[in-house]
């Protein structure tokens, strides 16, 4: 029913405002868009931008921990991959960003931040729908580390639901763009906390295990460690976890990882930018194995964090 | 390389900001958003927000055709039931949102209009991961109308091209949640630009026909009608053409549609909010029968728009 035919009598418009005034609360952090450096509560982006409306965007994380950027070249590496993959241009090169993203973090001041730098497709300036007239929109920030796993988790593991939600294939995304498309994880973080879960794994479109909201996943079965290999995000953590497996003389391998083979072994860890190694004691309401945080996970936690002081992986912020 | 060790001396830090300028412009349009209606240059949404991290948001798009809504309440009805699926809730019932269109439009002046609402996950107050402890954010906005076909393509017809990126299936993001997970759409018109075509239809999981960015597809083949059936965008334009044949008697069916199937009709056409009933006469770079509109086609594509007269689908907006 139009409003004419419900109303009856005229009812006015209401009053158009110029300038929007935003109730939200943003964390502390600064951000780079458009040339400027401004507080959290400035980065925004129109709604009409593809990044939003398509989520036609790629983008990276590093994180800085005592100071220090973590594996920078290998966030860098990857993102202007992603921008290639997309075809989209950004006015700075490697050492361009990488400036940026010091300056973003000298600027908030923060020892330990989640620093994100992303390119959206933009929009036309003449309003086309053609994405090839789009100018791309590139932008930065930097807020306070935050983990997966919190304090009590990290100290008795995650207890994970494995959901039946399937990971966009390959087919769909090529997963080596990383991407914002998440409501298949959400979806089956959703079904995870309906089971009592802190958090869940999804499955791959063969019915093995794939991969968490944002995070990878590891098992550990006779010493040998492997984790899922296909329509999988190459996480940095996850290739880092190879690294210092390579170093220790584990055994590790990228494979197809079963449900029953993931309940069945005898350590669980996941990775991500965002906390790191993180053990998972429990799966679907079962513990895994004793269900305590086992040898080689704890072992791999302890080198990833000594690897932040390491010249070799880790670039000092330059703060005021 | 650290900044401190590649500059040698001590380079300043840029200036801190307070408010963003921002230099893009923006279509002619009127925004709600926090109980505020805004010009569409205010009309952002934070990049923070898990509506953009995670593309987490459902929206719907009606359009306004001389100065009336076409058929409201199916898009409300799509609109109601994803958020209903994405655990979402909005402070307003269907007359609400509806209030918002109508005074978005009004306030716009426009008779012909794009006009879409929208919801986000939005963020946690206290920036937790949990999505359970986000503030959902509902938006809506109101803009010229756009067509996915100019007046030439209308006129003799698109061209599109068939590419081999996979609509996202399914099992991953159920289709009835109308969603921003449009990269395979965006890489597969990107596929069609470069071998020469207008836009793109993409495929299912099956290698069957399923859609392009932003409409479905018909196809006619000795009087009958046929559309894909399964992972796809249960479009409002695409039930209208069924609604269309029904009136007329044309058979028309949802049902798998071969890439041959397609190459091999009669007549072919896509449906969007964004453009109506449009006419498809090359494939590929092949004309679809003779190239030209066919009969069927050219006689839904007058019936759609004589139904935007029908007070059964047309509500008319209150202008001031």
């Amino acid at each position: 029913m139009s409003r004419s035919a419900a109303a009856g009598s005229i009812v006015p418009l209401p009053a158009l405002s110029d300038r929007h005034i935003d109730p939200h609360s943003y964390p502390d952090g600064i951000a780079f868009l458009d040339g400027q450096y401004l507080p959290m509560s400035q980065a925004k982006i129109s709604v009409l931008d593809w990044g939003f409306l398509h989520s036609d965007a790629t983008y990276d994380t590093v994180h800085v921990w005592n100071g220090s950027f973590f594996r920078l070249d290998l966030h860098l590496d990857r993102f202007f991959g992603g921008l290639e993959k997309l075809r989209m241009t950004i006015p700075f090169d490697r050492d361009g960003v990488s400036e940026i993203l010091h300056n973003c973090v000298a600027l908030s001041g923060h020892r330990a931040a989640y620093v994100e730098m992303l390119c959206t497709r933009g929009a036309s300036p003449t309003f086309s729908r053609d994405p090839r007239q789009a100018v791309n929109r590139f932008m930065a920030f930097a807020v306070p580390f935050g983990s997966v796993a919190n304090a009590e988790q990290l100290r008795r593991g995650l207890h994970v639901a494995i959901s039946d939600k399937v990971r966009i294939p390959p087919a769909s995304i090529d997963p080596a763009i990383k991407n914002y498309h998440w409501l298949d994880l959400v979806r089956g973080l959703y079904d995870a906390y309906d089971r009592g879960a802190e958090t869940a794994l999804i499955l791959d479109f063969n019915g093995n295990v794939a991969e968490g909201p944002g995070f990878n996943v590891f098992c550990v079965k006779d010493g040998r460690l492997s984790t899922p290999a296909i329509g999988v995000l190459p996480g940095i953590t996850r290739r880092t976890v190879f690294d210092l497996c390579a170093e220790e003389g584990f055994a590790a391998a990228a494979a197809d990882v079963s449900v029953a083979a993931l309940k069945g072994a005898d350590e669980v860890f996941i990775t991500s930018t965002a906390g790191g190694i993180m053990p998972v004691t429990v799966i679907d309401g079962v513990p895994v194995a004793d269900g305590k945080i086992g040898a080689i996970t704890s072992r791999l936690m302890a080198l990833y964090w000594q690897k932040h002081d390491d010249p070799a992986w880790a670039s000092p912020v330059r703060y005021p």
